[in-house]
């Protein structure tokens, strides 16, 4: 019988060139390495705090609907989304969580060759599509912590990149720039390059973070998430606003049926319940003022965060910084770094409970100690 | 201000060139349309009967578990599957249903001006993706409402063709062909081109109709859902059984945190539950009893099934089907038809609850003297 040879996968080229390592490996995977399940799940900003109690009865009811397909055009989110945000339905598109939104986005408008923008170290999930679609990636350096407008933009005109990523607030530093900065930045993107305003954070961020709205600029398209501040990151919602030319686009990508109906039942009552969101963000930020201090106890700077999370900077490199991260996991402690120099001299901790801030309190000298070789683990 | 014109979506070439269309309409928006819900939901082979109530419960429980992202892995299913159809857990890919699935194998398949071959009028949503890619889709003609193997393995030799699509069972028409005539089918061919054995029906199949898995041969991928049998089209869950190679060059392009955690704990017990499974098998078989009745009745033919639906003949062209269907759904019966001649012909209704049969038996006279002008409805 006749077969293909063991070598055939019949990949594309650009297929076949695309490397085998992915943007994230999950706590999951650590767990079964170890046998030992996380005490503190602390590594992938995920909200502890969980999603309001009425998304939670919501997707609790939908489950017995879960026979029949989501609705394709997420109808009633897209309306409930466009009265909270004051945009219209056709200016919206909901997606699989920011990742299924980016991985359409980068489909659209990057082809072999083009060019794009982002920050070494900021998500590599979009560099991982923007690779997959065979563009090429150009990062530009954070500056003092700060993905840096000016530097993108300078880079985008400089290699005539169609697209230009930043997060704000900036994941994974925790740092922010003002609306006003954000909406500087638009007004001096150069023609025919589209800013990716990564805004996965915003609703965890100081007042004044957003920049104004204005979806008859199409020189901008926002990201926006259910999975962080309103705690629904395992059930895969997002949504993309921007200029409806852009937007309508996506339909001729994405798949159409892609967001569970459950979900979709989740996210819309998790939007009608700010006061929910409202608390979260006094929670969140009680534990970031508590990983400060926890910081300082250690005699380390923390950045300051408009996210849920913080990066402790380790004072040494990443090497060091990398044995803090191993020790943590160690005692049961989940959590990441940033993967680039200067980063990458921080520890990322996600905002917990203060049951998992005292863990975190209790494992960091130890954690540290052990990295410095004055203790054995 | 300067800001970038209307007409400036900052789409490729590739992606201004696909059509506004989408695969399917759901349901849900024609109800918007009338304002009147459907009374019963025939048309999209959903299964009335739902998942397992292991599965329900496993999803109910899994809601308070949605603050965190599902396993990208999706390791725990992977290995129950493997288990299942007794192969690797590395010949395994999850992901966002079929439709995440075919996205992501034409990715990496496909590129500008590829050919590959399908059926006329068979599922849409891989010349979608086919098209969103750039690849050229021929496809050939039914035989008697059969996908045609031998028709599709000489065009894909006469086109040089790099995938070929088939759907055993057939959607639209419910058709199907033994597991040793895909095996036959598998065994010519051509190299280099790769058999997509779209497998969405085949647990309410009879026996025999699933060709033998052998995943050591690079030559075929079987796409295999819960959406169908296992009633969890809702949840977005659905599998790829191929050679690993393969396999694992979905990880290069796939989302990885794309499959809901709540929808990854209800497969597994879904899985884990085949009684189910079987009583399901039963109902839907009872279902396609009645409507093989129900067009008996009304004087005309169904076609025979392997699914949880029936496509009965109506007699005369696409044109007059049209009607039978405009006039079931004004009656509030959601059902869909095929789109290209011949198969045209027929009405295409999924097996329901004895409740919705009885619907349909009433209806279906009433449809057909509308369609005839005889009444008005």
């Amino acid at each position: 019988m006749f077969k293909v040879p063991e070598n055939e996968t019949h990949l594309t080229a650009l297929a076949e060139s695309l490397p085998t390592s992915v943007p994230f490996i999950g706590p999951e995977a650590q767990e079964r390495s170890t046998g030992i399940p996380f005490k503190a799940r602390l590594g992938a900003n995920e909200s502890v705090f969980g999603p309001s109690p009425k998304a939670v009865r919501a997707m609790r009811m939908a489950v017995k609907d879960a026979w029949m397909y989501g609705d394709p055009e997420n109808y009633d989110l897209r309306i409930a989304l466009a009265k909270h945000h004051i945009v219209d339905p056709s200016e919206i598109v909901v997606g699989a969580g920011i990742d299924g939104l980016l991985d359409s986005l980068v489909r659209l408008t990057v082809t072999n060759g083009t060019p794009v923008v982002t920050s070494l170290g900021a998500y590599p999930t979009f560099n991982y599509h923007v690779t997959g679609c065979g563009g090429i990636t150009h990062a530009v350096k954070y500056t003092a912590d700060f993905e840096d407008p000016k530097l993108l933009i300078a880079k985008a005109r400089e290699v005539g990149a169609k697209l230009i990523y930043i997060s704000n607030p900036n994941n994974p530093m925790g740092t922010w720039h003002s609306g006003a900065t954000i909406q500087q930045m638009i007004e001096s993107i150069p023609r025919n390059c589209l800013l990716v305003l990564d805004e996965a954070y915003i609703e965890l961020a100081p007042n004044g973070t957003a920049s104004k709205m204005d979806t008859h600029d199409a020189r901008v398209i926002r990201l926006r998430t259910f999975s962080k501040g309103y705690g629904m990151a395992g059930a895969r919602v997002g949504y993309a606003i921007g200029h409806k030319a852009l937007i309508s686009g996506f339909n001729r990508v994405r798949n159409h049926f892609g967001v569970s109906l459950i979900s979709q039942a989740g996210a819309l009552e998790a939007l009608a319940d700010q006061d929910w969101l409202l608390d979260v963000h006094d929670k969140v930020e009680s534990a970031r003022q508590r990983l400060y201090q926890i910081a300082e106890d250690n005699k380390l700077k923390a950045i300051s965060s408009a996210t849920n999370f913080v990066a402790i900077d380790c004072g040494q490199d990443g090497n060091f910084t990398n044995k803090v991260l191993n020790a943590l996991i160690k005692m049961g402690i989940f959590v990441r770094m940033p993967l680039v120099e200067p980063q990458d001299r921080c520890v990322r901790i996600s905002c917990g409970t203060p049951k998992n801030m005292a863990l975190v309190a209790k494992a960091l000298p130890k954690a540290l100690a052990s990295a410095s070789g004055q203790v054995l683990l």
